[in-house]
């Protein structure tokens, strides 16, 4: 059932985003050729999954042209892992299995590819097929989670400072909520969003954002910890050989999983009131811990 | 007149700038103080001012609020900036008389900081105080004008591309018209809007900028072939060093100068219906290319 979810979920996603990028020959073309290289380079579409998701909660079924939405968010985590591998950040040569953008075209147009796939999503989202009050809201809750204060772009900031000065728990929990929890909890108000939701709604959305969140980015920690980079796709050990601090790093394997299963069960509490609509996005929140066992 | 209209704009853009980017003591203190240090570099604040004039033109006065447009506008504009300087890029260490970025914060911090002022751009337009139907065409125009397809990052790689292989008259006209003249033509449609402007006026905006923008880069080029780097604030005779195709290099600095002031002619054209209204933007095209004399 979960996994019927998820794979119809992404094909939409990957049936849009074919239709929402520009076309491999359009020219420039080495531009949009590498654009295309990182989004199609086998994500789980985890983030347009959960904003779908939460849709549905609302609104009882998918609304129309959703999937535009969930296009626009897996555009701006791809524009982040872009960045984030260039040699002047992470170094990474290996993302989803494949090398990674400025491998395959250059650190300049990765650059750039980074930079249009974050353009690009605010073009589309100028365009959802929702009423521009809702539009606005959107895109608000969007820049505002990938910015700089709370949200994704402040958390790799962070992330970039620990590798020379070791967080404490605090930071490391404001790293992993701002670096990867801002846009999964932006992904799932601005799902609620577009469906509709009342404000009561939308904070229920967001509550379960923030501890799933949360969870997704601990379990990530464990998973560099426990499995090879084959199964990874990505270099396996990096946060170690960098002294990165990690959740398992500084509490240990056993208590980072039992820190996890705790915020998914807050998470799915903050459910509660939505009563079975919510089954999806509970086994959603489960799915991304249990993937580490 | 002109200098007054242009240090009123300029000073009221940096009051909203200073209030609109988050303040150098916010956490995480760095990627702020490289955002400010690039915005606040003694730019020109020449689209920003494009875009109030615009406005002025349309409404008869500048409407509340505008300056948010304008600053959205120069951060855009800083971020681009910011990015083509990177080693990778252009490599440069110089600009508006300060080092850039890079120099002064890292590579690191420098490609995020270009990333954030495009993403606190979005969050500004989306918090416009203009109604939700005008700010969502004002963020589609904006994103477009800076995209891939005719935008500023499709100018951009193409602007790469040509240090390999020399463009003809045609490439470089492409690579002038999406590089600069596609952002000038957004800042004017996008005041035109904010101010309510009808159909039809906005065309003549979009024509104006049009004309105007490639009228702007020819006497960019001009300027690199004679002035100083003190003069200019940045690496003068880059153009030439890099081998990159100019129009001084394919037409001479004569018919180059000429074929500015002949788009000048005619963008100024495009605005005759305004009548006297539009006489500041006249002189505002005027002085864009009489700067190079």
């Amino acid at each position: 059932m979960l996994k019927e979810t998820l794979e119809q979920g992404q094909h939409m996603i990957d049936q849009a985003l074919e239709k929402l990028l520009p076309a491999a020959e359009q020219r420039p073309e080495s531009i949009h050729q590498a654009m295309r290289h990182s989004v199609f380079a086998g994500g789980k579409r985890l983030r347009p999954v959960l904003c779908l998701e939460a849709a549905r909660m609302i609104a009882g079924r998918l609304p129309q042209g959703i999937e535009e939405l969930g296009s626009a968010l897996e555009m701006l985590h791809t524009y982040s892992l872009i960045h984030d591998d260039l040699p002047a950040l992470d170094n990474d040569e290996l993302r989803r299995g494949k090398p990674t953008c400025h491998v395959v075209f250059g650190e300049a147009i990765a650059i750039l590819a980074g930079d249009a796939l974050q353009t690009q999503a605010y073009e589309v989202l100028a365009r959802l097929q929702c009423p521009a009050e809702a539009r606005v809201r959107i895109i608000e809750e969007i820049a505002h989670g990938t910015g700089t204060v709370d949200g994704m772009i402040g958390g790799q900031v962070k992330d970039l400072e620990a590798e020379r000065q070791p967080p404490d728990a605090a930071t490391l929990e404001y790293i992993h909520r701002s670096k990867t929890g801002a846009l999964i909890t932006a992904s799932l108000v601005s799902g609620g969003v577009y469906a509709g939701g009342s404000h009561a709604e939308i904070q229920r959305l967001r509550d379960f954002g923030r501890s799933v969140g949360l969870a997704f980015q601990i379990a990530d920690d464990v998973l560099d910890v426990t499995q090879s980079s084959e199964q990874l796709g990505k270099t396996a050990g990096k946060d170690a050989a960098s002294e990165k601090a990690t959740y398992p790093a500084l509490f240990g394997l056993e208590e980072s999983l039992s820190k996890a299963d705790a915020l998914v069960t807050s998470g799915c509490n903050a459910l509660e009131s939505f009563g079975p609509r919510s089954q999806t996005l509970k086994d959603l929140a489960h799915y991304l811990v249990q993937r580490t066992k």
